[in-house]
């Protein structure tokens, strides 16, 4: 059912997908993600998602028009593992529980990866990734140093809190490539303690 | 030609290679690599491999069996930028020439991203990445550590040497993913200044 009561203007951008429902759209994101866990962003095809998802090439074009549009939703609908009430007292604790929750997110986990390529050459991929996970994650670091500067863990102005998020992705990431094994919680508190909590206690 | 002076048992794993010429096998190569930096692993084809080489899909079958075998191929035989006499005097001196070897690299960099996602999946991948790129650089960056404690820029036994690979993989995959842009001279200065030398100088 195509609503009336809006001004066209508003209508107009979403005007095309109003004819699926809801569960029917859930269901689609779903065939998406897993169909992008399976073969990688590159190697999806619109004609796998429809077969998966018992729908059609014509209908995933008429309501997203592109597969990177259609990558982009199914992400933003599927939001991963929630971040609130992380606080544990401790900067490692902090730091543990985060890699736990998304170390159990583990679909999230592997469309990250999936998508993490791809979107340095797809802005609408890019934007969607910053929206759904980086942005979020981010400001959890954030708040999470704060808190920690605040108990005197680490110095208030550590030069190397600008590069928390980076030296934190490079043990996600270099445990897999250097390692051939996963960031278990034993690694990351020994990356934590040996390698992230003295650059953070030095004020430079 | 077939050679046929050696013994069977040597000769037979490569004998199916024998009818290309090594400018040829070069050039099928180059066109591996083009085509992976291009689409990605997940969506390179064979057929894309042979139209762009002007070869054909059945020839690319009977000299290397698989796609994976024949990127792990033009990897191996692509030699990526060369480590050396990489010795600048300090450990910030020769992270730099590193990371501006490799940058320059750039197609290097672009087949290591385009590759590393799906090396996870892949063993024969994986092996040719650890063989081509990964293993020479740990090697180099273990001899800069060992450099830089003789020198006592660090310390010998420093708990975070270990993690250093790690620390300068999330510089330069973070610096794309969270900031948007490429890991340049300066941005690298200052991560090894402020994160890396200070975690490496920490005795534990």
């Amino acid at each position: 059912m195509v609503p009336t009561s809006k001004p066209e203007a508003e209508v107009a951008p979403r005007a095309r997908r109003t004819r699926l429902t809801p569960e029917r759209e859930a269901e689609l994101y779903a065939a998406v993600l897993a169909e992008l866990v399976e073969s990688g962003y590159d190697a999806l095809t619109m004609e796998a998602v429809a077969a998966r998802a018992r729908s059609s090439k014509a209908t995933l074009y008429r309501q997203w028009g592109s597969k990177s549009r259609l990558v982009a939703e199914a992400m933003r609908h599927n939001r991963p593992f929630s971040l609130d009430g992380l606080d544990t007292g401790s900067l490692a604790g902090d730091i543990h529980e985060l890699a736990g929750r998304m170390g159990r997110a583990k679909q999230d986990h592997e469309v990250f990866r999936a998508v993490a390529a791809a979107a340095h050459r797809d802005p609408e991929l890019g934007a969607a990734l910053q929206e759904v996970t980086i942005g979020p994650v981010m400001d959890t670091l954030r708040e999470m140093l704060e808190r920690a500067a605040a108990r005197g863990e680490i110095v208030a102005d550590a030069p190397a809190a600008a590069y928390f998020p980076h030296m934190l992705l490079g043990a996600m990431f270099g445990r897999k490539l250097f390692d051939r094994c996963e960031p278990d919680p034993e690694f990351l508190r020994r990356y934590v303690d040996d390698a992230v909590l003295p650059a953070l206690r030095h004020r430079g």
